[in-house]
């Protein structure tokens, strides 16, 4: 029977239960709550309970499945406190420089983009590399070779991206995903769907389903400003979309057949009683977009057409039952590219919150208060004094204001010496600030102006279900 | 938080708990398979979970919630062995002449239809009351005389029922339902919508998207030949109907985010690890059409319009569910008018089995098939021999010629008469299923003089969201 199969590899399971288990130890080492302890041993348990039913034996501790001698490398005492823990509700980490991307590709499953890669994408499309994949921004991929001999090859494929529409308030690290797509558009001259997914933000928040789709649509202008060809480019609402689309809901049945609740709770790590049916039953919707007949308008009944998902890294378990999922149905796997995250201006740990405005840059900032929010919150790696700072030097790995710089100065020079001078000494935290601060204005006034120009009617052709000029093959 | 608000009502829970009690001892003590005990016994453990997770104490036989001290009339031993089982999926009895209705009501906390509500329909309506009611095949209803007054008040009200095609082959007992709503309608002079569930079928049954859809429009053409008004009438396939409408995803969606996991396992009994997540989910897929805004072609954005049921019996765990999500949502809930099961000929202990052509007369036998089958294989009250039937009379209660005249001999004095006769044993089972057969043949032939009336084109047009004649209030 194909769906009584594991959705997650035993491996996939493994590691989850790791990483479950030390977060359990360090909530415990780290005074937390007892509710909150309760309820991550709960799902412990709970991750154990999926591995006895998928392997027929105990998990155990350092014996990964198919390897029975404990690993050497990695003991209990090595790995306690350092590990992070990554899912699309959350993300933690206790260290200032981030998550540990390397450890999390091993843990995923999922492979390193090298400069291999990156080199082969720069002969496939005879263009510069985007400065997120020069900088490993966009770090890893599942694929993404795939995808690249079907484009040598003359072969179609398409892009697909997202944005789950929680308030109005978009800040410049949404625009990650939404930049890097715009320039695959660009490079590969390919179609792009783009889902937004009010129904989940419904499901999820306290909001009506009539907020959710407004925030829909005011955040597809902002996703319209970064640039998308209308011709290439469908934006749809899940609320809209299920109730106009002859292939949506069809392939949504077809992946809800065949994945069990069960393998959705090892994934997602949902417990019976906090679960609805909405928040269980939602991946499928998350999945269906990376199929081609889920747009019967722009694809036909065509079911071949390779899907490639920029993403950020915490949307990797939605992909990893989607790829489980698709040989099941009949479908290919799509490929995925994964970022890492934007940290907040306080500091790589936490995760940007829409409630507080001082976590990050948004795109309704003036020049003001992108200035007052860099100088006054932006976490430094600087020294305490001038004098320190001189002698010995600044620390870019912990310095948000240098992060924010690797994702939008361009320059590799520029960033590169600048990168110099702070670690040197040279340039004090005040200078790195306004080398920021010259960066993100007019990056955020040009994407206003933009934003204005996308009318009403701009908006709604975008989201209108339609043919889009694509190149069968 | 409304959505951790237990679904089924304390009772209930304790209702279903002692039920499935019952099975297990029953099965244990009937000698059946290891695996049909464990399950039940599975079963029995996640409800009395449920039951705790909702009160906060264990269950405690006899002892329903808010009722300290043990029934007098209704210990163990007393009831053991004598209860039914009936769920969607499940109806089993011990007992020939099948169901006990009036536990039932009790069990489901539903209204028996008596003579006053049928006197009261027949005010209202100024029409005789269809032989359905007048025969107890309607014999439960939730909230119908609040239908009545809307009706009385000149408010509007609509009809909502429904199929689910996992075959090509319906028999007679599937129009039980169809028959009498299209006399609801006409009485009543109501829009109807009637929903095909090709979608549960494909979840639920090895067939492919495309074999259940051409179920659903199969099946439409025999509901479309029992006379429906194609003015007020709209039949959908769920698979289709999902793509085509403004409405119904929107309230799919505000369903799920009301119901829990725990609240659907507690309703219909599903487990952890046979659920897939199309099971789960689609609980709020029947439910959806109970709310009038999930037809906008119909009833506009008008979310106040009342909507009444008539169904079979193992429908009730989907509208107790409804009904309990209703007032969470903002929606009025549901009426409901439920029939009893229509018997196998084989004795009214089994339900029909669509594999087997024996076990009910279908609507595409020939006049021949009929008179075969109901004289080879219709469960006979009668006596061994001529001479002790006529001596002792036969057995109209265990008899399934004399159930189905029940279902389909309009002439009451007639049936009165035919059950004095085989009672009395005046009349001979040869006789009584002769008297079935000349009721039957002409039934199933005008049956199939209709269907081959309905082209493509009919279908299509009952199939077409689109506006009905109704009348606004």
């Amino acid at each position: 029977m194909p769906n009584s199969e594991p959705c997650v590899s035993p491996l996939e399971l493994f590691n989850s239960i790791a990483t479950q288990g030390e977060l359990v130890r360090s909530l415990k080492a780290g005074n937390a709550s007892k509710d909150e302890i309760d309820s991550a041993v709960k799902m412990l348990l709970s991750l154990k309970m999926s591995y006895k039913a998928a392997m027929g034996e105990d998990y155990k501790a350092n014996c990964p499945p198919g390897n029975p001698a404990p690993t050497s490398n990695h003991g209990p005492d090595a790995t306690e406190a350092e590990e992070d823990f990554v899912d699309p509700w959350t993300v933690q980490t206790s260290s200032a420089k981030g998550i540990d991307y390397d450890k999390l590709i091993v843990r995923f499953g999922s492979s390193k983009i090298d400069k291999e890669l990156i080199n082969r994408i720069e002969r496939a499309t005879g263009q510069r590399p985007h400065r997120f994949l020069r900088r490993g921004i966009f770090f890893s991929h599942r694929d993404m070779n795939q995808v690249l001999d079907a484009y040598e090859n003359k072969k179609p494929f398409y892009l697909y991206t997202g944005r789950g529409p929680s308030s109005e308030a978009m800040h410049v690290g949404h625009l990650i995903p939404f930049i890097f797509t715009k320039w695959l558009q660009d490079v590969f001259n390919v179609p792009l769907v783009i889902q937004m997914t009010d129904d989940e933000k419904y499901l999820w928040k306290d909001l009506t389903l009539d907020q959710a789709y407004s925030y829909a649509v005011e955040n597809a202008k902002d996703i319209i400003a970064c640039g998308f060809d209308i011709n290439k480019t469908f934006i749809f609402s899940d609320l809209d979309y299920m109730g106009m689309s002859s292939g949506f809901y069809k392939n949504v049945v077809k992946i809800q057949k065949h994945v069990t609740f069960n393998q959705v709770k090892g994934i997602f790590g949902f417990t019976d009683s906090d679960c609805t049916l909405g928040k269980i039953s939602f991946p499928a919707i998350q999945a269906a977009p990376s199929f081609s007949n889920s747009f019967p308008q722009i694809f036909r009944d065509r079911t071949d057409i390779q899907c490639l998902i920029p993403c950020a890294i915490d949307q990797g378990p939605y992909f990893r039952m989607t790829r489980d999922v698709a040989p099941r149905i009949g479908y290919p796997k799509p490929a995925l590219l994964h970022s890492t995250f934007f940290p907040a201006l306080q500091g790589a740990q936490t995760k940007i919150s829409a409630s507080d405005p001082n976590s990050s840059i948004f795109l309704t900032d003036t020049a003001k208060q992108i200035k007052t929010k860099v100088n006054k919150h932006a976490f430094s790696g600087g020294r305490d004094t001038i004098e320190e700072h001189r002698q010995f030097g600044g620390n870019c790995d912990v310095d948000v204001s240098f992060m924010y710089l690797t994702f939008f100065l361009e320059d590799d020079d520029k960033l590169e010496q600048i990168r110099k001078d702070y670690t040197s000494g040279a340039m004090l935290t005040g200078e790195l600030k306004k080398a920021l601060i010259e960066v993100l204005q007019p990056l955020i006034a040009e994407h206003q102006a933009r934003r204005k120009e996308v009318t009403d009617e701009i908006v709604k052709e975008f989201m209108t279900p339609r043919k889009l000029s694509f190149d069968f093959q």
